[in-house]
């Protein structure tokens, strides 16, 4: 199989290294060509093993078996329009973080080839050299509006997943993103709300001295790169606002329920939030 | 060594496993004596071998070398009133995760024994089957207003706490109560109002179902117990008041940047989110 990885960072290397490996186990030929607009990222990619060859011609991918655009949504959105001219038997995934936009961005005549996909895991750290062949296994990956993929491409994009160990989730675009303001976005925000609010105090020193194990875990993230995550948050603004106003409210009531001293609701609002580990 | 603990939880339970395993290793006598409101945590210290015997009368660890208080802040407050007449050489340490309202409650007479002591480390686990003996290892101990101590208590607690593998800091209780609300309390509240966030949500089984490492290590903590924390907040109740609008200032702005489109400004204050890792 011959796949064209664009984006080059923690997700494309990470899934490079990972399908290289299922392949070799299975003694089946795979060529990995790269493309990134950062040429210290195409260095280390070589270095590393995450691709077999470097291109910088969009142009040279359109006969492979696989695109995968690894690359923040809004550059998938530019890419995506030079792809208009691939061959009828070249699937395309991309691993965007928000996909209605993404979906309407997809030029008519190769929407069946396009599988909008979502794979739910990442680390805090970017570039080639964070790439772990271990990121996607046992991890979901939801895939959306896939209707409107024709069977052959659907099946090749899970038949990839599958390969990587990934557990497939099917969702419409725009409950995925509401979805994924939720669990992700939000979330990110928070962790660098969090950090800020610490690095605002006069000592930030002496009050990170004393981080424990829970600080650590919840301040993760805000180490996330700024372009990505600016991105991200701006293709997927409404939904953002809307779950960032509801978690205000969430710490609102927090801060209401310890002015007025009101243990009793206090507790219950505590048990509420412990309920979630019976899900996750 | 005759060490009386009072609370067999995670925190006494996993002091007991460690301690005792560092005499033992240096073939010294220990012997562990522990109190528990809960029989059921009695009955399983003494299984899980925390305790060597149990007592339910405070009054039997009047003449101990040590007695070690790791129960809420409330009952510390409560319970120190029961050990006044303490022999001249037993040393007490706390580890409640507030320190001024504690260091009030101590009887003059028993000031000097009294080592006021928060040990920043904790799971969201609890009870004696959460203990866990290299809970301590490697982590930061807080000791405050040890000048109100005598030389020999603060040795006994120092060498307790080195041979538990803790770097130790000094701090006064006020400073203490300040810094502990950004870097645990606020962050704990956090971490409820996120879960509390995706379970007012119509569909919080979908949305968890895309959980990823950052959500998880986000929500972790929201599994905390709501006795001790309520407890807590209690207890630092005006530092985290003040933490927690600092917090959601941060969250306003995001909003408000996000609201406005100002990506420059964003990325500026991710950046400054981001250089929290530079300190931690």
């Amino acid at each position: 199989m011959k796949i064209g990885i664009i984006g080059l960072g923690l997700m494309g290397g990470s899934f490079a290294l990972a399908i290289k490996k299922e392949f070799k186990s299975r003694d089946e030929k795979i060529e990995i060509i790269g493309f990134d607009h950062n040429p210290q990222h195409c260095i280390e990619a070589l270095e590393l093993g995450i691709a077999d060859k470097i291109t910088d011609e969009i142009s040279d991918m359109l006969n492979l078996d696989l695109i995968i655009l690894a690359i923040p949504v809004g550059g998938i959105i530019k890419v995506v329009q030079e792809l208009k001219n691939i061959s009828p038997d070249t699937t395309i995934i991309d691993f965007g973080s928000t996909k209605e936009k993404i979906i309407k961005s997809i030029p008519p005549q190769i929407r069946k080839n396009f599988v909008a996909a979502h794979p739910m895991t990442g680390t805090e750290n970017f570039g080639p050299k964070a790439a772990d062949k271990k990121l996607y296994r046992g991890k979901v990956v939801v895939l959306c509006n896939t209707e409107e993929n024709s069977k052959e491409h659907l099946d090749k994009a899970k038949g990839i997943f599958q390969d990587l160990g990934m557990k497939i989730f099917y969702m419409d675009a725009k409950n995925h993103d509401i979805h994924a303001a939720y669990i992700s976005h939000m979330p990110h925000a928070v962790s660098f709300a969090l950090a800020n609010a610490v690095m605002s105090q006069q000592n930030p020193k002496d009050i990170l001295a004393m981080a424990g194990g829970g600080f650590r875990s919840m301040s993760r993230t805000a180490k996330s790169s700024p372009n990505m995550w600016v991105d991200i948050f701006k293709q997927n603004k409404e939904n953002l606002i809307d779950s960032v106003e509801c978690f205000i409210k969430e710490m609102q009531t927090f801060n209401e329920l310890t002015k007025n001293e009101d243990w009793e609701e206090m507790t219950k609002w505590i048990l509420k939030a412990n309920k979630l580990h019976e899900i996750l």
